[in-house]
């Protein structure tokens, strides 16, 4: 379409405008990049999967929020199929699959088969069940699924209602759903594309004493297909299909699963771990999978890495967005045609953005620590000790809810931080938003789980007061028993800098462990000596792990400024900034929680405000050049407020004048007509048919 | 479809447990929605229009999830036209039909129509003008919107691109977008639907002295026709379409519109308060539309109102839900098999959601307070004497930011305490909150307009500096002086009960009163003392705006109180508890400020928790007959996990297995072949046709 549109341009230009911004800073941001971005080849990875993912047409974005939710899964099954046929055209191995997946940044309908599909064949299946089953799988002959949560449990595996019965006449299970609620629900994969399902029910057994009656032995595992491999259609005896539309996840057909006594063989249990004796039906455990939470830390590391980058994400397209962005002149300035102010120079737009800027890199700095403390501790893991990392494998639980929290609202801060234009399709953030938006709930509820630190906490309490000697190399362990020694005293004035009342930065680090420690403290004086029920500690229970977890990441934070020091000038000053920043805000965000603990905070409480403008203002000029450096391409960012180049309103117009489907169609507006498209003569006839 | 899941039942019945809730509290909830739902015969008006609505094919719900976006825009359409239609059938006047939009749940692609369009000409047109246009508009003769925004300028309407030129040759104004950033953007209706706009911009008239020069005379108004009365295609010299997707507002036609030196008649210029002399040019403004403002404090009485209706409605669904959800039995329980708890009786979950019911009722007393303030200064308004409304007038904006905040919040706030099934459609929060997400941007961008508040409040802490004897009856005069009077002392221990250290009703008034004052003189000290630039405060403004107005919140609802005197025991003990429940979780929430500004707050800081705790346990029995009495029927709920009868399970099921439509398909998920849908042969390329 060509017309009198094409030849305008913007009245300021936006490329020039983020170049400008390049320039007024010495950042290094290739250097910075490959800093955070070294770990597995991660940059050249992305270069190589972008090559040729964006050469691909069923991969251009641009057109999933005109789809319907049914055509999003028309979409993603083709593109998983597609990604499929590549990685085996290309030679690709599982870390491409995996950036394949990040760039095409929708879930796959494939995604559970290879993450616990495999993994739970994997981990839980004998070496005959593995023998038999994982060639099939790594062959994508079967698609698998993981179907855990039912409609009435969703944490509570204990409470899972689907039973397996034991029939020792005919060596089966039978595999039932006595209830509504015990209706598998949510499970991805299994909608619409699965062929087989690992399927968690109770076991039921026959009691010895009476055979008519069963006794539970809780949830095990089986493995089952579940639709025929011709037809597709699901087997007899069971009614599985897609659950619907959700918030996010359009390309995914989460699932439900029922059963009416659906027999399967013996040889459907994975039995690694435990096993049915086929003639009494006897139930016998071998030993307890601890290797499983070795990888759980890793997995834990992975979600906050991958809170990071989509934190990241965000403000990417905030902070290039708010560097072009003008509007109203200063309202102090005495010409009357000041230029209109960048909207990323107003303090109201830095207090929201910038702040999550600085939390990037906490996020970055505390998942790096634990990658290198999961590889350092490998080969001990595999015997079963976790060495130093049981430590954090405890911790890791109140990491997923803080880091995940974190980035979840931070993609909504930076929306409403870019006005108007953040509502629209072209921030890019929609589909981020409404597929993260799960993260706090998925992989253990973050207000719930926070319950596992804190009851680890209070053990540890414990075991510091009762038993003040014990020798521990735990940082928790000697965190405790500071604090113990410590505790009638607080944390002195001396910290602060006398000359401008600062706080220095590891009186920082001592702020947040001080914390920690007295929150702890109180938790174990409530539960062990005050005997105080548990369900009314909750509230205070979950602000201890996020305590601790904010500690963590301040730790982790500052011992790694001295690894930056390694990066050319001003970087390593700036990151500092940024840890300045990321700490400040924080503390000013659970003011009561340091004001109960600490002395320190109290004193500085007053100068914050203006401790955190300043750091601000510091930041400011490196803004782009910080984000420039998380590399996150235009391929993904799929956002015209966020492009590189910086054309913003080339962009949002583009979209809006010629690559809108909605536009190809006359309408006819009259009330007194039933018609709805022009000349159709359709009285709205093909709208009434979808409701 | 019928097969074995017919006759599965929850292990719970939903409804019985809700019964339960409902015998378990003494509240009379339809007493209570009388007492708050009134006005202006809402709840027999909901009533009556639900009736017919619900009748109706067209306004099923369900399956808007399930459509594109362009299809979205299909049923928009047809669902206005057909509100057009049964409006004249049932002979419904202007609240019903408000209440048909209501309980529609969608933005009507007539909406802006029957708003904005015919409010701008009666407000601004002339007589004749009026005499034109008005029938037509009201006959739906033409469909109007209303071109304000634009896509480089939202907020800072002095910074619009479009010019207006006046040719004093042809007698005709020559309407142009200079830049592509001129484009109007955002303008509701005008995509696809409307055949006329009011498009304001700059007016440009030929100077006296050299007629070769422009000058500009700021931002008017003009009725321009946009497309054929018959083909409705654009006019020559106009490019018009929709913008396309984003975050929500699916069903609305935000349009673009740029103009090639469009030319229209001098009629064109709306000409209540502003005309050209014909002759010359010479440009005329007519006084100030002062009453404008009355009716803008109408309509911010209307966001806070439409704030309390859609938190409301999120609470009510979270309320129901988790009364029936069950989940983990007490950790202290010492029996094996102790019943699951409902997860309302978790503190965990309390914390979210009470303090949310809570609001609904502090946010339904202040929009209450403003609607009556203004009826009653209704007739002096007219003459533009805003008498007792001037104060509240200032203080609206913050309010609008405020409420809209607080309600935006709170609807993900309640979705994420829901869980997994949150997360799902069956919430039937996903359309609520995709469109309210809008509301913390328009009319006045939360974080900008709260400036106005905080200048007005300097501005009044200096005439109470400067002024201290001047007469005044305006309460934040009373308000200030009390403070300038008082201010060395700060406010006393004596507010605190000496039996429990709690703070009584009165007091948790002052202590929010006093906190607004103290901000409101440092601010001016700040700014008028110390001539600090206003850049630099913008965050304190902020901070001090959101002060000053959850103390008018809090003040209300204490002055409500006595009102609430009249219904029967226990709902005004109840909604005293929500009282002060709400003001001291907004105690601890912003606790930084009033630590530095009331000795008050330090005292009870400690106590706060265990304080809210408690008062979350005596309004807890009474949560589900609160939410009933918000009256939100199940046909705007359009929630499986927040129906009245508490068929959660079933109804989550029934959509999941019985009217999904993508489980109407079999699909192929061998990644080997091409095809999508099973024996179609189609090798995916009807999803590529649409990318």
């Amino acid at each position: 379409m060509s017309d009198f549109t094409d030849h305008l341009k913007p009245a300021h230009d936006g490329t020039s405008t983020l170049q400008a911004e390049r320039d007024g800073s010495a950042i290094n941001a290739d250097e910075l990049a490959k800093h955070l971005l070294r770990r597995d080849g991660f940059l050249q990875r992305q270069e190589k999967v972008l090559g040729v993912l964006s050469r691909e047409q069923l991969f251009k974005k641009g057109q999933e929020l005109n789809l319907s939710r049914p055509e999003r899964y028309h979409l993603g099954l083709a593109r998983a199929k597609a990604i499929q046929r590549i990685i085996r055209r290309e030679g690709w191995g599982h870390a491409d699959y995996s950036m394949a997946e990040y760039l095409t940044d929708e879930m796959s309908p494939y995604f559970l088969h290879m993450s616990m599909f495999v993994t739970t064949v994997r981990e839980q299946g004998s070496e005959e069940q593995q023998a038999y089953w994982m060639p099939k799988i790594l062959d994508h002959d079967i698609i698998g699924c993981y179907a855990q949560t039912e409609l009435g449990h969703g944490s509570n595996v204990r409470g899972l209602e689907t039973t397996a019965r034991w029939d020792p006449r005919t060596k089966e299970f039978d595999i039932h759903s006595p209830y509504l609620t015990a209706s598998k629900w949510w499970n991805g994969s299994m909608g619409r594309t699965a062929t087989h399902a690992i399927v968690v029910a109770q076991l039921l057994l026959p009691s010895r004493d009476d055979p008519n009656t069963y006794n539970s032995h809780g949830p095990q595992t089986f493995l089952l297909q579940i639709r025929d491999a011709k037809t597709h259609q699901p087997l007899s005896g069971i009614a599985v299909g897609d659950i619907g539309p959700k918030y996010g996840y359009a390309s995914m057909d989460n699932g439900y699963m029922l059963f009416d006594h659906h027999r399967v063989p013996k040889s459907a249990m994975l039995s690694r771990y435990a096993e049915i004796s086929e003639e009494v039906g006897v139930f016998t455990r071998r030993g307890h999978p601890a290797v499983v939470y070795g990888s759980l830390t890793f997995v834990r590391g992975q979600i906050i890495m991958q809170a990071r980058l989509v934190l990241a994400r965000a403000v990417t397209v905030a902070v290039r967005y708010c560097s072009i962005r003008r509007q109203f002149s200063d309202r102090d300035s005495k010409s009357h045609d000041a230029p209109e102010m960048k909207v990323l120079d107003y303090p109201t737009v830095q207090i929201r953005i910038l702040p999550l800027l600085a939390t990037t890199f906490a996020l970055h700095y505390t998942g790096e620590y634990m990658y290198r403390l999961y590889h350092e501790s490998r080969s001990t893991i595999e015997k079963g000790d976790f060495g130093p990392l049981a430590e954090l494998h405890s911790a890791s639980s109140g990491l997923k809810s803080l880091c995940t929290t974190l980035a979840a609202d931070g993609i909504e801060i930076c929306r409403r931080a870019m006005g108007g234009h953040g509502f629209g399709g072209g921030s890019g953030l929609i589909g981020l938003n409404s597929d993260y938006l799960s993260k706090p709930t998925v992989e253990g509820d973050n207000w719930m789980i926070t319950q596992q630190v804190a009851s680890y906490l209070i053990k540890k309490m414990q075991q510091c007061v009762e038993s003040p000697d014990a020798a521990s190399k735990d940082p928790t362990d000697e965190l405790f028993k500071h604090y113990l020694q410590n505790k009638d005293h607080r944390i002195p004035e001396s910290y602060l800098d006398p000359q401008n009342g600062e706080i220095d930065d590891a009186s920082i680090v001592s702020v947040f462990q001080w914390r920690a420690a007295a929150l702890s403290y109180t938790a174990y004086q409530h539960r062990v000596e005050q005997k105080k029920p548990w369900t009314k500690m909750m509230i205070q229970l979950h602000a201890l792990s996020r305590a601790y977890s904010e500690q963590i990441l301040i730790t982790n934070f500052y011992n790694a400024l001295n690894s930056m020091l390694q990066l050319s000038i001003p970087t390593p000053e700036v990151l500092r900034i940024c840890f300045r920043l990321f700490a400040l805000y924080t503390m000013e965000h659970s003011a009561t929680s340091f004001i109960l603990t600490t002395s320190i905070y109290s004193s500085c409480l007053a100068a914050q405000p203006d401790s955190i403008l300043e750091l601000m203002s510091q930041l400011r000029p490196h803004a782009v050049k910080l984000v420039d450096a998380w590399s996150i391409p235009d391929f993904l960012l799929d956002s015209a407020l966020g492009r590189f180049d910086g054309k913003v309103y080339e962009e949002l117009f583009d979209m809006a004048h010629r690559r809108n489907p909605l536009n190809k169609v006359t309408f006819n507006p009259d009330y007194r007509s039933e018609e709805i498209v022009l000349g159709s003569g359709d009285g709205g006839k093909h709208i009434l048919a979808k409701l």
